[in-house]
């Protein structure tokens, strides 16, 4: 069995630095470094009186919201995928 | 149209209440609210060091990884129904 090459990266969310271990690229984390960001900046702006540690909740609250309401698309076009193939 | 109503749902995450304004029900924004905790709490116990916020800020990281691998996953089923449809 091949090892997993594990990368360390080091990314910044909202002024503070984060290592990343793990066996994704560097781009992808850089990725999804920019959304967590973006998203926590936008979540601020609307929300001023936040501290970062809402913001930081929140945008995770809103990141899960998003998993759970494409998960259902996706288990939708699985089902439409059945049917055609069955 | 048809105003649409607006409901007010305080939740727990990590020892914090959280009030969300928004049109999902109540179970799904509950729902949402378990699986952040849970993350974070999951998070917390295999990296003990981290502050509140840290632990919150990388919980929305692994959601945000989560969601694009799952959208890359929806984009393949897509491609193949577009196959099998012509």
């Amino acid at each position: 069995m091949e090892e997993e090459q594990k990368t360390r990266i080091t990314i910044d969310i909202y002024g503070q630095p984060y290592t990343i271990i793990g066996t994704d690229s560097s781009a992808h984390v850089r990725q999804v470094a920019t959304i967590v960001d973006e998203r926590m900046r936008e979540l601020s702006v609307r929300n001023p009186y936040l501290d970062t540690t809402k913001v930081a909740v929140l945008t995770a609250v809103n990141s899960v919201h998003d998993y759970l309401k494409l998960e259902a698309e996706k288990e939708f076009l699985e089902e439409e995928l059945k049917k055609l193939k069955g």
